[in-house]
């Protein structure tokens, strides 16, 4: 079993690394402050996982809700089944809602959290890699519109976070390589040495070794913790995690969500920032076929859709949260190991960089 | 022109009091830290007020979101349409929001603010005599659920709010009436003085006298924001601007949201936390008498709809907020101008209370 905290302040929360951390009510339960407790999961974790995290909560009144699984029912509309239940079902504001299963669900039930009742408690258990390593860490939550993904959401900080390593056991190999995509972007931005790690452990990960896993998962979590504890609300350097996912949203949104993996756009777009680099002369051509190498070894996609041109990208980053005054700020590389946030290059680079993408 | 502040540290802002506060741009043009504006309005208020607004505003991207009037439609999918335009428009995340309406309008606007991408900067502008003294100053934000009032929502401050009187001139006399009921509550809850000071102003402030008005609305906000400023989150003081707010949630919900002001419900609910007060011998009938008969003054009902019983307002109070623990925390009165909030008292009481409350 690995610990980690989050440190923000009042704020602050654990994250536990390990097999069968769900068993392990002990280190959990005393973060449940209710008596009332909303599980919500979906229609693929619920047989799965659910009777295990409903096993640990004896004596309480434990509801759930079962959502269908999918990016293309992360709503409003389906946020509010949750408010529903939450309100048929009586309870206050002193409720803890549990949210069981990947980062769609993760980020749903986050914002109910923040909103139900202006804020009640809520515990991450992620149950794929992806989640794992991001969306359960950090206190984004959020919804996507049919206009930009997460557009509506809130910054609302888990009681605690559970990483049980047996809810990998079970992830399609499509969405392990997609969480893998996260763990060489903290490589990428700003650790040389745990990417160098991920080049030589590859095959152990895809492979689901337990000690792999929970070292990448531990590590992943630890860079997320020490970025988010020094900008929760992303005012800086926060926004170097979104390596790669100003092109990825736009893929994302352009093929329809859920067409592709957050993590396959995420690494298709992340090749994008990359070649890019290497265009501004900030990388080098070794340093790119590393990075392309790295995430063919994890399974991942290198380039965007073929149908997508300059202006489909455009289009879509026109109205991605990084746009500032009309500039639009790109998370780049300095170096393998270093990333920046900047609105300081020729407009031709992008265009040549959008062009080029398939 | 009055001013004043509620001191949330980073999140103060000024609360500016007076005629034609919307004319003044200097005073709060520089809490618009954006280039985008987006003001929120209803149909009642736009052909009055948006223009007085817009002409202030040259120069920057304005669009404007016109809602239908009316507490029935505080909904999600109501902020739904808000969220629409900000990105059919292209809003990023340094856009602003003005709130130009009653409490509907305000709670919308800034429950939109808060969620839109994680959260956006928001102002003011209440048009009600209620909003003036209540819903726009201290940051509780949300929307209504078919199932309770205001359980979906966010806490975020405001970057300023105006107060101008001019738009109080065309507020319907029953409007009026409504927000005296929030003012006479400050006085019940903190402020015996001021309370007397109401006695005898009424017939003043019924005639919309400009500096009874500017008196009675900036020493409300001032009781408001020295009560935020202690408790933002509403953990213990706060709960205590919630007098009559159990008894009067129960009864818009039973009647349908809209068929009652909300300040109608909570004149009726403050009565009925009198009488249960005077009940358990907190008050004398004495104090019960002239908190009825300030209510009356302000032409206010001073009863609950005949067609409540006790078994429609225990349904409606078991999902209130302030229900801990599955017990029945109130705001009573233990002398005019001191409340308290309670859960320490004979059920039986609370019962002849609901039953006679008609």
């Amino acid at each position: 079993m690995l610990t980690l905290s989050v440190a923000l302040e009042e704020r602050s929360y654990p994250i536990f690394v390990g097999r069968n951390v769900i068993e392990q009510a002990e280190l959990w339960l005393p973060y449940i402050r209710s008596h009332q407790v909303l599980i919500v999961t979906n229609a693929t974790i619920a047989p799965l996982y659910l009777d295990r995290v409903k096993a640990q909560l004896a004596g309480k009144q434990v509801d759930e809700v079962i959502l269908p699984d999918g990016e293309g029912y992360k709503t409003l509309e389906y946020v509010n089944k949750i408010f529903d239940v939450l309100l048929e079902k009586g309870h206050n504001r002193t409720t803890t809602l549990i949210a069981l299963g990947g980062g769609v669900v993760g980020d749903m039930t986050g914002f109910a959290a923040a909103s139900y009742q202006r804020g009640v408690d809520f515990i991450q258990i992620p149950t794929t890699l992806l989640s794992q390593v991001d969306s359960s860490v950090g206190g984004k939550t959020g919804v996507n519109h049919p206009l930009g993904k997460n557009m509506i959401g809130a910054f609302h900080q888990p009681r605690a976070v559970l990483a049980d390593l047996t809810t990998l056991d079970t992830l399609p190999e499509r969405e392990l390589s997609a969480g893998l995509a996260e763990v060489i972007k903290y490589g990428l931005i700003i650790d040389a040495p745990f990417l160098q790690w991920l080049e030589d452990n590859m095959p152990a990960l895809l492979q689901r070794d337990t000690a792999a896993l929970a070292y990448a998962i531990h590590r992943s979590c630890e860079i997320k913790a020490d970025v988010v504890a020094q900008d929760e609300r992303e005012g800086g350097v926060r926004a170097l995690l979104n390596l790669g996912h100003t092109f990825g949203h736009a893929i994302e949104a352009h093929q329809g969500y859920g067409a592709w993996l957050h993590g396959e756009a995420v690494a298709a777009g992340t090749m994008m920032a990359a070649r890019m680099s290497a265009k501004l002369g900030w990388i080098s051509a070794a340093d790119l076929t590393r990075t392309e190498q790295v995430l063919l070894a994890a399974g991942l996609p290198v380039k965007a859709p073929v149908d997508m041109n300059e202006d489909d990208f455009m289009r879509r980053m026109a109205v991605d949260k990084k746009v500032m005054h009309g500039q639009l700020r790109l998370i780049l590389l300095k170096a393998l190991g270093e990333a920046v946030i900047t609105g300081d290059y020729p407009v031709e680079a992008l265009s040549a960089t959008l062009a080029e993408s398939a």
